[in-house]
């Protein structure tokens, strides 16, 4: 039995006593012990890829925050890792895949990697952290969406344009489908192994589903988002396991991202989350939406901008607050404690 | 009198009997044309400043493609150029300043440059380019929006999140402000110049207001949009100067962008047209949105794609057509004559 459920409770807007609070990115480099650690691993893939060193940075923010949850420490990118394309990171440039997806055979011979073999290290560390948590708060697991694993994966790495994505998806329309049903087989394998290892809650990172256009984001990235979504374990071991998905910059689909069948939907910090409630009504839960560089002002301000989005949001359930985007690596870390502190002081009032 | 005047009453909703084209960056590194006199130049600001050389490259797309307006060749950064800030542009990075604002000091002296006497090479530029149309087509002038050069003026560069601009809107609003201030008045002026030198259409380029909270964007970037659009010239020389505003990644708050006066809302790709139109009705005309990444796909794929669109927009009037960001360089320039023809052929059943 967990010890705090607020997190679940307010992603199947159940009453709760107070807002529950976490941070995308809560665990990382605006903490001097995750650098520490990240120096003794040696590298950031070398963080994730040892379950040891990964529990020990996932539990890193909750011994100096408050938070409502734990998430998983990891990287989006271990699907196509796994499946033999070589994540690599260089430093300032972000993650590199060594063998992108160039030609039609790479893709017709992607396969779906079991996680119990070609992504133990993760399941493991799922185990290993929830064990360590001993039911103090929640478990979040996490994947990338089919979509923004397939950017990845064609790009070769981070791009401000999608470019050679957006070749083959007006282009090549078949090919990019072929990619996002192995991903979408991938992720779900993947989640549900996460829950399996012990994941109470999952979400799912759209981080670049927001850079289409209306009709390729139906088509490229939400169908598949919907068919991860079902494809999903509901429950286990008795208890529901909600799920969060955010697409950032999703702002103007929000309803339809509320419609494909997930508990919350994360949104970022361009949209008002009183609009977004009235726009959603009781269909989900919401997730959001501090913008991360409010966490570089003084505290007077931080608490401030927190109060007008507990505000915004208003009374009633069905809320979790959280950031827009993961924490900057720029963050004081005190601003973090000064922002978790905030939500749970003036949270209540709206319960 | 112009001769081809389908820009103009498209953008006041009159009737036309087709649906006018032109294309953000229109005339850049896609042209191979651009490429020699860039060289001849020595470099971009040496195309910028010299008005032989801005004509030059402003009038290359009009002699490729059937184009129904042509747009001055100039950067959205020359006004805190002539501020003093010291633009230059290194190789594969973008723009950047060589005195950012970094103090108190800085900001408050800050000034409004004059037009005429700091800007005289956008002036003469834009006299010599409406020579040099001999009214076949509108001439577009154009500025970045004061909080767009403000994001460049204080981050000192093109910045993904806005770090320091952020930090100085939420920790010293009242700073930000005054350079919000001093860019407006500064932008009113620039494009009234721009007007009274021969620009017959005017548009603003908010390229970063789309990284803003919905509150952060009213107040520091909507608003001021309000008082240059109130400031600039609705008439000129007998005839109505139309004003189209941008702001890329402003989808959500559409209402609010066609609410403060402007003629037409420029709308990125991730906006559905047929939605954007329903949703601000007949107040102002829209302007887009084709994803520019479109352009690299086979011409059978971008007919369709364009087809896509006016059929989205329906009919009547009050549409523009034209892209959601600028061409990008990797563009095949025989497909911008795809694109054009594609819209000539296929908008009169819509008109």
């Amino acid at each position: 039995m967990l010890k705090n459920d607020t997190l679940i409770r307010a992603l199947l807007r159940q009453p709760t006593a107070y807002t529950p609070v976490w941070l995308m990115r809560q665990a990382g480099r605006y903490l001097p012990e995750y650098n520490q650690t990240r120096a003794r691993a040696g590298s950031f893939l070398g963080l994730c890829k040892n379950p040891d060193f990964a529990t020990e940075v996932t539990l890193q923010p909750l011994a100096r925050f408050a938070l409502d949850a734990a998430i998983l420490f990891s990287d989006i990118l271990t699907i196509p890792d796994a499946m033999g394309l070589g994540l690599h990171f260089t430093e300032g440039e972000g993650p590199k895949f060594e063998r992108p997806l160039r030609n039609e055979w790479e893709i017709r011979n992607l396969f779906v990697p079991d996680p119990d073999e070609h992504l133990r290290y993760v399941v493991d560390a799922v185990a290993q952290i929830r064990r360590a948590l001993a039911d103090e708060v929640p478990l979040i697991g996490f994947s990338g969406s089919p979509f923004t694993l397939a950017c990845y994966m064609v790009d070769g790495g981070a791009s401000t344009d999608l470019r050679m994505l957006k070749t083959m998806l007006y282009g090549r329309p078949e090919l990019l489908h072929h990619i996002l049903d192995v991903n979408c087989r991938a992720v779900t394998a993947y989640l549900n192994a996460q829950i399996e290892a012990g994941a109470q809650v999952v979400m799912i990172f759209d981080t670049w589903g927001g850079m289409l256009s209306a009709a390729a984001y139906q088509e490229f990235s939400l169908s598949y988002l919907e068919r991860v979504v079902a494809g999903i374990k509901r429950s286990y071991g008795g208890d529901t396991v909600p799920s969060i998905v955010f697409t950032k910059g999703g702002g103007l689909w929000l309803e339809d991202i509320a419609a494909i069948g997930c508990d919350a939907v994360g949104i970022d910090w361009t949209m008002d989350i009183g609009t977004a409630r009235k726009r959603v009504g009781k269909r989900v839960a919401l997730q959001g939406n501090l913008d991360p560089t409010i966490l570089f002002a003084e505290p007077r301000v931080i608490r401030e901008q927190a109060r007008h989005i507990l505000t915004a949001f208003g009374h009633g359930e069905g809320h979790v607050f959280n950031l827009g985007h993961g924490v900057s690596q720029f963050t004081p870390p005190e601003h973090v404690a000064t922002l978790v502190d905030a939500v749970h002081e003036l949270s209540p009032a709206f319960h």
